[in-house]
């Protein structure tokens, strides 16, 4: 089917601007965002020579060594990346999958024409302290507008890894709140804890996955275990680490392998509930991603979500599910648990990225008691949220969620098809929505495809140690679609 | 003489505006930005009616138990604060003392007027992967334009607890190479460290001080020792804590006791290298405020931070200053630790608030070899780099820290004289530039005071458990300082 679509695009040449062959079931004839260009464009090697040039500038002043190219933001446009040397990108990956509505959307430009907007630009306030005019009312349009089911509860903040940091605190806070009941602290415990001693601090843990990425920062690194680069070095916690399920594909040709992957995993779980509990170590809290992303997007069934909130429930411990990649509607729900069907809300629903302002929401029971246990200066930024605003409302307006959909099956029947005639490049295909990856054979092998992809005009990244992830953004539609799987393929052909 | 200053001022109603009466020393004869009004407006209780009503939307959505009232940052101008009720507050404050040129700073909303700049507004790069044209150049006009004495490399985050996380990062790192030499990770390295296990993580430490504040992030939090409701139920790690001094006032009247407070203070801090270095938990670094500020205003002696560092050299350990609050300039110096004269340039400093972005300046051995080992999506923003761009050239070009010298004259004498005048109430009299504090009684007393001095039309803030902090913006000039000591007898004399 994606072939009549993607044939239906080509017989266009891939121009946005005469979309009149398109395919029935693809419902939007022009790009969301106008002004894109008819497709990618490559003139020199990329980095090029102004990119190298400013990057030489840039080792001067810091590590650059992850430094792909410089983007002209100026130009760039939607779904396409302009570099500073004239190459337009076909951008699949969306700054590590942080742009919701692509590049310069002119309803985004618009928000800073309003002469009030500006102000709440300039003037940055401590939020938690002396928040502006209508600001509960700019939250409820845009973060509670698009809340996880079951949650009236939003606390913000400016990133991925602090939004983890402190949705883990308020695990934390809200067990030893049921442990003591009605009492308050102990004078012990008010002084031990400021000196780093029992009993004020507490030896809780929390549960997190083997290739699960959470945050750089002390307390998410603790958590995250994809790759040695985050980690060697840094000072840890002992706290345990389950086994996210790892399926094997074509999914319906190994249901059963795949079931009884679910079954060891969750036994681990439970037996790791089980070993920390007995040694002190109380586990107060699982934390993991709906898709597994920097780790290498791998996924899990809804009834190994539905199975690990039982345990975790079971156990008095919190559900934490880590939005930050997956939230914002590319998985084709506006957050990825959608998908699972799951027996309650989930406890915490982390968020960062797409959503332009990090936080957490939460159910009422995880809200602490006193002011300042979850603070911080600037507790995320009201410029961010009136982005959001408009944000959500362009994604209510034009169904963006519903352009994923149809998109996203575009996008996996393709790479299901490549993985069929290109076997030994494409493995693995998976996806919800046009949150898509595959594997290929070995890091050299992927590495070798993310540059020849950018040969070919498209702007791609990697996710842990042999996977391709496909990160576009909320205006990535049909057409872009075809337009990336034209281009795989001519670096299929280049890699066999 | 601040008196006769003061009595100036009185005498032209503390008017901005008709200035001729000024004292001879002080050089500024208008504010830095024009549209203040003459002084403090109070028409309603502090929160009003509107703030409450607000309050009450926020309740619903989040704990706002620390939220003292709703500000109209559409009107609040220069030192002053609008809130909803119509109140018109003397800010000495600043959001926690995060904004370096009072509200609505005429030239900061012109950088919004730039169609260009708008672009960097709303396409928020992946800044270690895809940063925009021209962003070395940009980081060169506003960072590095201020970079504190010896340093030429900079590396930008999100806020502050993200600076310290990230700074805490780069001294393990450093700190592992040097014991390793040349030798790459071993493979059980690699393999450990994902799962949090020796060797590849490590068992260092960072020595910290009793009365620290550095953030509540985990990592940050370890080395945090203020208050329990930071700490509480969150686990930690046992590194070292030495002894901040704590002085007796007036500084000149303790000389000797003052000195030997600073000798038993560094004799502890040998003791703790000598004692976590021989159970294997090796101190990499020493993390020190140049005053602390959450804490409660503690100032140190430029001798204690000069053998500081004589003692962090000798061990071999890095010496990280967290310039956050006190760094931009409202100290009479850019950074704080200008004032101390130490033999050499400090190893790591962090900056955030006032700086706008958070981050830190190292020296170039701290840089890691290996691209994201220090990372993560947005490394700070473009946005903030181009406001502070401006307020970098703003601050040059209005001389502004020596108007904080001026104005820090203006108020450290008056708060003095108070001192003398209301022993019950204004001890310790303490500051740099305009970064003053005095302490109370109580925590009941100097509660009562701030709740005082807000009647009176000044918002101010605590430091720790007794003490008042002034923290205004770098644009408080004499006559502000002027409104500011008369309202404050207003309230001392309510207090009596």
């Amino acid at each position: 089917m994606w072939r009549k679509i993607l044939n239906s695009f080509n017989s266009v040449k891939c121009s946005a601007h005469n979309p009149s062959l398109l395919a029935n079931n693809v419902k939007y004839l022009s790009s969301f965002v106008s002004g894109e260009p008819t497709g990618p464009l490559v003139k020199t090697a990329i980095p090029g020579p102004r990119s190298l040039a400013m990057l030489s500038e840039m080792k001067k002043i810091q590590i650059s060594d992850a430094v792909q190219l410089f983007a002209d933001y100026s130009k760039s446009i939607g779904n396409y990346l302009y570099d500073v040397d004239g190459n337009i990108l076909l951008d699949v990956y969306t700054q590590i999958s942080s742009i919701p509505l692509g590049y310069n959307h002119p309803e985004l430009l618009d928000v800073l024409q309003d002469k009030e907007n500006i102000r709440t630009f300039i003037n940055r306030p401590a939020l938690g302290v002396f928040p502006g005019e209508n600001y509960p009312q700019r939250v409820q349009n845009s973060l509670l507008r698009i809340a996880p089911k079951g949650h009236t509860e939003v606390t913000t903040m400016a990133c991925g890894s602090c939004s983890n940091e402190n949705a883990y605190k308020a695990i934390f806070v809200w067990y030893r709140r049921k442990q003591r009941g009605d009492k308050s602290y102990t004078p012990e415990e008010e002084t031990s804890c400021v000196m780093n001693q029992l009993p004020g601090v507490s030896d809780l843990t929390l549960l997190s996955f083997k290739g699960a990425f959470h945050g750089r920062t002390f307390g998410t690194l603790i958590t995250t275990h994809t790759k040695p680069v985050h980690k060697l070095d840094i000072p840890t916690k002992d706290w345990p680490i389950g086994t996210f399920p790892r399926y094997k594909y074509p999914l319906e040709e190994f249901v059963r392998e795949n079931e009884e992957e679910d079954r060891r995993c969750l036994a681990e779980v439970e037996e790791l509930f089980d070993r920390y509990n007995k040694r002190g170590k109380t586990v107060a809290g699982v934390v993991i991603e709906p898709i597994q992303s920097e780790g290498g997007d791998h996924h899990a069934s809804p009834a190994f979500f539905q199975e690990l909130q039982r345990i975790a429930k079971k156990n008095g411990a919190a559900l934490l599910i880590d939005e930050v990649q997956t939230g914002g509607g590319t998985t084709g729900e506006f957050w990825c648990h959608d998908h699972f069907n799951l027996d309650h809300p989930v406890d915490i629903v982390t968020y960062s990225k797409k959503m332009l302002i990090g936080g957490y929401f939460s159910l009422p029971e995880f809200r602490p008691r006193e002011g300042y246990r979850i603070f911080n200066t600037w507790m995320g930024e009201p410029s961010k949220v009136i982005l959001l605003e408009k944000v959500v409302e362009i994604i209510k307006r034009d169904k963006l969620i519903e352009n994923v959909r149809v998109t996203g099956d575009v996008l996996l029947n393709g790479l299901k098809d490549f993985g069929k005639r290109y076997p030994n490049v494409v493995k693995n295909v998976r996806g919800r929505g046009t949150f898509c990856a595959f594997d290929c054979v070995s890091m050299a092998k992927r590495d070798q495809l993310v540059e020849q992809l950018k040969v070919e005009g498209i702007q791609s990244g990697g996710a842990g140690p042999v996977a391709v992830r496909l990160r576009p953004s909320l205006v990535f539609q049909p057409h872009h679609a075809s337009i990336f799987l034209d281009r795989l393929e001519k670096a299929l052909k280049k890699m066999d």
